[in-house]
């Protein structure tokens, strides 16, 4: 199979678009090859099928999340209270809204992993992993509450994200919805 | 354009059964007609088109989700406290995984709506109309909380509800987590 990490890393990312912009069923080598604009037959030579492109596709999305550790070192100068969790999802929605395509991938592949046990199986991992380090960096640094905290902070996120993300005119701004649910998760004090 | 309620009302749920199994770009008037069981042609005399069968279904899905009177009046025994809104929770819950297809099409039509205005503004409506009712019904009963409350409330099951349906080996129980993130939104006492 080609190996330029480049070229694959530009196709995964076209593969990102095109589940953002025409779902799921969408996906096919061709949509992928047209969107990169590369030529025809490319993609067919950097995945074995469909599925190993649906499998890359979470990793990358949460590689182009990953945030700046220069914005977190400076935040995280400040006391561990409320604000300063406030700041780090405000930091987290700041990167998804300048990545929007990122996360409604993410969404067309849960849905689609509710058809593909496989692809079920993937992605619980990719994302356990995740929700296990912000666990661990939530405790590790101090920050205020416990694991439950987190969860539901978790919780909340997603379900701001998503209606922010599909239907953005039903609730208030998601800025003011962030320092809502943080006060409202996070014991005073 | 034909007008039997009843077949109707199949046809919608047929719509929801194709978009929870399918995917949106799966939703077809072939599809709806096989689906439902009735012959090629029968989907197109009661809808103008495919828009007009996905503005209809989310109608139906909250048609579905409406929860039980007696059950309900049954649970309003109760003092109104934490306890009371978590097996409110729990029976929303039940609700939705006695009906796992309909909120499945809700997730596709959120998806769809990112690429139809139309949809939009309708779904937008639909559950901007279902919020409104949850926190009127919340503060008019007494519940403890305030609307805010209510709102963050909405997204935390929103999130859980995602999970569930989608990943649902990810995190814990989605009982346990229900009696969870009441336990950690709603104020003590």
């Amino acid at each position: 199979m080609a190996q330029n990490p480049a070229r694959r890393a530009a196709l995964i990312d076209a593969a990102i678009e095109v589940l953002a912009g025409e779902g799921a069923r969408g996906l096919t080598f061709r949509a992928v090859d047209v969107r990169a604009g590369v030529p025809a037959g490319t993609a067919s030579n950097y995945f074995a099928n469909r599925d190993d492109v649906l499998h890359q596709v979470a990793g990358r999305v949460h590689h182009h999340l990953t945030p700046d550790p220069e914005v977190i070192a400076g935040l995280l100068r400040a006391p561990r209270d409320r604000a300063l969790v406030a700041a780090l999802l405000q930091d987290l929605l700041r990167r998804i809204e300048a990545h929007r395509s990122g996360y409604l991938a993410l969404l067309e592949l849960r849905l689609e992993a509710t058809r593909r046990p496989e692809l079920r199986t993937e992605l619980t991992r990719t994302l356990r992993e995740q929700l296990d380090a912000n666990i661990a960096y939530h405790l590790g640094e101090g920050l205020p509450g416990d694991r439950d905290t987190v969860v539901v902070l978790y919780l909340a996120m997603t379900g701001l994200l998503l209606e922010h993300l599909t239907l953005p005119e039903l609730l208030d701004a998601p800025t003011a919805l962030v320092d809502t649910l943080v006060a409202r998760i996070i014991p005073a004090g």
